[in-house]
């Protein structure tokens, strides 16, 4: 019988994306960091809507703090309106824990939670609470509304060949506690949407390995990526940059015209967040990097 | 330590709601079958979001058919936007299964909840997958946004002391196969809500003992009912009734001004579904049916 390990996460997704019915309108829909709702042309702005998952023992671990993994849960979904150069909205929290679940601990998560709604304007709007069976992992899930005026609505579908490739700050290592602690790139997004015109854009949740030839598929475009430009973490070689995941660092594509103001205005604005070029879209069957191989699939590893 | 079995599910959401960021619109926010948003008074239309999750071995077993889980998993919450005089419109689902899960049983669950967002004229806007560690119980976690006419929205809160409470269908029982295969009554609710004034509204989902108290504390009002008049499924006690808990029919109060004219009309429309008038609420502190003690909480069972 063939099992999820057998196919991998994207393949399961293309099975199943099928088989429920789906908008008529061709912006709405699944395969974007957020799914993206139009309430109609009397609206400037957008629907966003998005959902995810910590899942204990894969995404954090039981001696983890709960406060950190509160804040992981939300800002994960932040991190998501961001790349779609929207901000979140209101937020539905659903817990999956055994019985034997300590209260404090829940209240520490529900803070951690709380901050991060906080600091980012958005609200608690509802939630969900159910045990799991004894010895069953704890799951967090996350669903969200945001918003995103219509004219900075940045997919990952929209990068050109030639156009030139983005990240921000460094790549790997984030095992180390960054991604318990990151921030969302959202005050970068703000003023990069506001300010410039990136034609796809998306989080490093699963890694550049995985992740750019997402992006890329979704261009219709291939991609050469110059190892060498790739900003890995201190102490952390190519293929953790590549391939460890939980960045949630900012990937997008520019024009070429774009790129000189861009990289001048962006030193300015963000000292100390580095911005790198690291390759650029090319015509589809170009050969990317070899080493970009890694990256994580929920089922396959 | 105080673990989540000692003090209960409703205790745990008292404790942390008040630990996030909250709208500070009245309307909006935790404590009814969805959350209400309101866009504004532009809109003659509120949005209603909901999150609901369903857990291998609480809520199905593994064996169940995957088809019916799916139709559950999406049919609960359908139940939950027509407990407020609403109607669904995209849905997020997240899906964490093992890496040993069948890739045909994921696709029948998605069969299934297709099935039930086409019934319903709803859509699937996006979703996500993880893993979870080998053992743990698979999850399947809806979320969803509806839309509900501003003059239409019944709340749990809007019950007065007087009002007639009513339920439909037949309670109890659900373990039987309802469970997996209920029909939410959003026809029932469109046709209330458009040609009366429920008070106050809810679905059934934990028992009739304990989302009737839910109904009349947000109400601030007491109960009484009369067991005698309570529905009981066939095969089914007035234990089972109250307490087994999967009902997915309406509980639902209205003034005595109007109920001579709902059941008349009722019998009319809806042949084959029953409406019993179980009692009404009071002021509060009037004394509760002795046996409404029943009813399905997460953690202290």
């Amino acid at each position: 019988m063939i099992t999820l390990k057998d196919i991998g996460e994207d393949a399961l997704i293309q099975r199943i994306i099928p088989l429920a019915p789906r908008s008529e309108n061709p912006i709405e829909g699944p395969g974007d960091d957020c799914a993206v709702i139009d309430p109609g042309p009397h609206s400037d702005f957008l629907t966003l809507l998005k959902t995810d998952a910590l899942v204990e023992n894969i995404h954090f671990l039981p001696e983890a703090p709960a406060r950190k993994v509160g804040w992981k849960a939300a800002a994960r979904v932040v991190s998501d309106f961001a790349a779609m150069g929207g901000r979140p909205e209101c937020f539905l929290i659903t817990l999956a824990l055994s019985a034997e679940t300590p209260v404090f601990w829940v209240e520490e998560l529900y803070r951690g939670l709380g901050e991060c709604l906080l600091k980012f304007n958005a609200t608690l709007a509802g939630g969900e609470t159910s045990s799991v069976p004894h010895g069953s992992a704890a799951l967090i899930s996350v669903a969200a509304t945001g918003t995103v005026n219509r004219r900075h609505l940045v997919l990952r579908s929209g990068g050109n060949p030639g156009d030139v490739i983005f990240v921000t700050g460094h790549l790997g290592g984030s095992i180390q506690g960054k991604h318990l602690d990151f921030i969302p790139r959202i005050e970068q997004t703000d003023w990069l949407v506001a300010n410039f015109k990136p034609s796809a854009m998306m989080d490093l949740s699963d890694g550049l390995g995985k992740d750019l030839p997402r992006l890329a598929a979704a261009s219709e475009c291939g991609f050469q990526v110059d190892d060498a430009c790739i900003p890995c973490s201190p102490g952390c070689g190519l293929g953790g940059a590549i391939g460890d995941g939980e960045d949630f660092e900012l990937l997008f594509t520019m024009s070429p015209a774009q790129v000189d103001a861009l990289v001048q205005a962006w030193s300015l604005r963000f000292r100390d967040l580095r911005l790198s070029m690291i390759g650029q879209l090319t015509s589809t069957g170009a050969q990317p990097s070899l080493l970009l191989k890694g990256g994580w699939d929920h089922f396959t590893r």
